[in-house]
């Protein structure tokens, strides 16, 4: 997608370490107009897929991820981090190591609104070593939900998740593929 | 708004002590039509104010502040609750009781993408007791922001968070007020 990567060609900082800065449009600041494009373009990949529910992890992958079930016309899912009043005792449970926070991040699913009647997009803003998004399988997959793809913004190619995910044996799709991040460079694929 | 009264109606959950279960459109899975047309309700009440950015505070306000951003045709920023690695060390920090949490919130913005050159509308999920939205309210007024109104799905009328704001002297506009929670019932002004 030419207007993301422009975009991060603009506005990405490399801050060493694969650590990937785009908090002008992503990540802190939003910008809705390139998110609405963005979910066009994931939408349009995986568009005839009789898709009918998204599911993304809260906090980062929840814009794309919306703007993504807009286009496809279907619900969007948004696994919780912390357990809120609302949220019943009994959920689907993962854990997830994080890259950049040194810890396990845990994320909860309401079997009120994930099934075995559901057929799921997975959306997120990083494909990095593809530990989120593999939580986010094992949720889907402890609700005998079915997985139809996954969808991301940035794959960063140098971390492995896409193998990482070869496993599932679905269309793993990328906006903007990162091949290097060296000596303060983003290089594209 | 009536299309979202219906809503909240038809699939709100009176929790008692004044929660409102709204999980199945708004804050655990997302309707993206409904978000949709929240964000053109609000941007059309607050359209002519020459607002130039959307505040919000993640995980809830998320939504709605994309969408009413992407009617405005400006960017949103959302308020941190942690530090991510991309996040300067000087960033503006305020605290926020949460009530269904029991603990004080901290918010954090960058100066990167908040400053004396915003008109800013701050947009969230909830009008309850006030108490997030004047956590945003202090931290556009460390950056020198200027506030030209707040905007939310809900309000519960009866937390008094209306009174709270009115010192703002901005307007305040909610989608749907809801004027008790009683005995199970949810009965709007």
């Amino acid at each position: 997608m030419e207007a993301l990567k422009e975009r991060i060609r603009r506005e990405g900082r490399n801050l060493g370490n694969g650590i990937l800065k785009v908090d002008s449009f992503l990540n802190h600041q939003v910008d809705p107009a390139l998110m609405l494009a963005v979910g066009g373009a994931l939408a349009a990949r995986f568009g005839a897929m009789g898709i009918n529910k998204v599911l993304t992890a809260e906090i980062s992958g929840i814009a794309p991820a919306l703007t993504t079930a807009l286009a496809l016309g279907v619900p969007v899912v948004y696994a919780r981090k912390t357990r809120p009043v609302t949220m019943p005792r009994q959920v689907y449970r993962e854990t997830a190591p994080s890259h950049t926070k040194g810890i396990d991040v845990e994320l909860m699913v309401s079997p009120e609104f994930l099934g075995p009647q559901d057929k799921v997009l997975i959306i997120d803003d990083f494909l990095a070593r593809g530990k989120t998004i593999d939580a986010l399988v094992r949720l889907a997959q402890a609700a005998q939900a079915e997985i139809k793809g996954v969808g991301v913004v940035i794959e960063k190619a140098f971390e492995g998740g896409r193998l990482e995910l070869a496993y599932l044996k679905v269309p793993v799709h990328s906006l903007a593929v990162i091949a290097r991040m060296e000596d303060g460079e983003i290089t594209f694929e």
